[in-house]
């Protein structure tokens, strides 16, 4: 049996072996959310930046720059990190640069896994077929807030964890940590984490719906994957 | 309203300010649950050692060298990582210097702090009660396992965060996320931390009998402080 084990902060990564293993990358509110909403609406692929300004320079006709930072869309982008702004039917085929506060720094620290999915409630039951199709061990990576543990992302953990457990084995705490919050939380995602401090952060921002729209679960059957720096719908 | 916040691994300490802080410091499998339970029998100071050979090193007569290292007790030590060790008459009114896979470097990591308490489930309810009294924000450190997260850990920092959560803000959503995991384990936390991969590798070892009373609340009314390089008990 294949193990599982999850990493609840970017700052823990280098204590998990990546290579050979399938990684998810979540980042619920909500870069990774609003990726497997813009390829459920058509975008043909987003390229992620861990830099600001390489984001910002890497602006040309034909492609779309999204900039978030601390919770709010980076003035001169074309896009910031709402998922109901990446159903735009004008998004469809297209290319979009992407840089936001936490979730492209993961995926940028999570470079050398044979395989990097992105990760989320909407597409929670299409990437659990995935992984256990692939059957390599898998490391999901909270992306957590500027180092830190955040419970919307542990929550997803759990979730995915939950719905792999007959298929894994945990290979150490960490998965048990977030199944049991998950567990304790999961008749009311929402307001679990309205608790939180990211939430918080986020209310007075005035995205509440952004939030409850993130922790619905199996909104979209797409299985995004990073591959030569583009992620990508695979086939 | 002061504030609580948890440090579910010594790894990710460097994003927490500690100065004015109260720390907890939580090694509940079992170095900190040893210390508490070692000064409700009456030792007189407990010099914490991160270094194996450091604690080695240090042998006087009079002193007794603890020393434990992947669950074990060092060869040549006097004391390996039992609490039933620490109930014998004659370590009473004697100094122990102790060393740990995870605890002693937990203490060593979180100097700095305005004062630095030894957490365990065993004396849960007598150090919420000093913390509130003292006044100062409060940050409980999990000493994890080798850099990771560990459940057992995890659970009593959400153990003493849902006992004071009345008295003090949450800062971050660590300690929601502990509460989260306490609540759902509290019912019988020694079938919830039999899972854990500690107690599996603690198992091997024939420990059943420690973890059940590590994990058991309010034994001891002792709540041990470092100052000045020793452990000891306040006034």
């Amino acid at each position: 049996m294949k193990s599982l084990d999850v990493c609840l902060s970017p700052e823990l990564l280098h204590l998990f072996p990546i290579k050979d293993r399938s990684v998810v990358i979540a980042d619920i509110l909500r870069a990774t959310s609003c990726m497997v909403t813009a390829f459920a609406h058509g975008v043909k692929a987003i390229k992620p930046y861990a830099s600001l300004e390489g984001c910002r320079n890497s602006k040309q006709p034909g492609i779309f720059i999204a900039g978030e930072r601390n919770g709010l869309k980076v003035e001169g982008f074309d896009l910031g990190n709402s998922p109901f702004e990446y159903m735009a039917p004008e998004l469809k085929g297209t290319v979009i640069h992407m840089t936001t506060t936490n979730g492209t720094q993961a995926i940028e620290k999570s470079a050398g896994g044979s395989a990097i999915f992105i990760g989320s409630f909407l597409n929670l039951s299409a990437l659990a077929d995935v992984l256990i199709k692939e059957n390599r061990d898998v490391l999901i990576v909270c992306a957590g807030w500027k180092g830190k543990v955040n419970l919307e992302d542990t929550l997803f953990a759990g979730a995915l964890a939950h719905l792999l457990s007959s298929h894994y084995n945990f290979e150490c705490d960490a998965p048990l940590i977030a199944e049991a919050v998950y567990l304790q939380a999961k008749n009311d995602l929402t307001e679990a984490v309205s608790q939180a401090s990211h939430t918080r952060r986020l209310n007075r921002l005035n995205i509440f719906k952004d939030i409850s729209f993130c922790l619905t679960p199996d909104q979209y059957p797409v299985v995004p994957c990073l591959q030569n720096g583009y992620i990508t719908l695979p086939g």
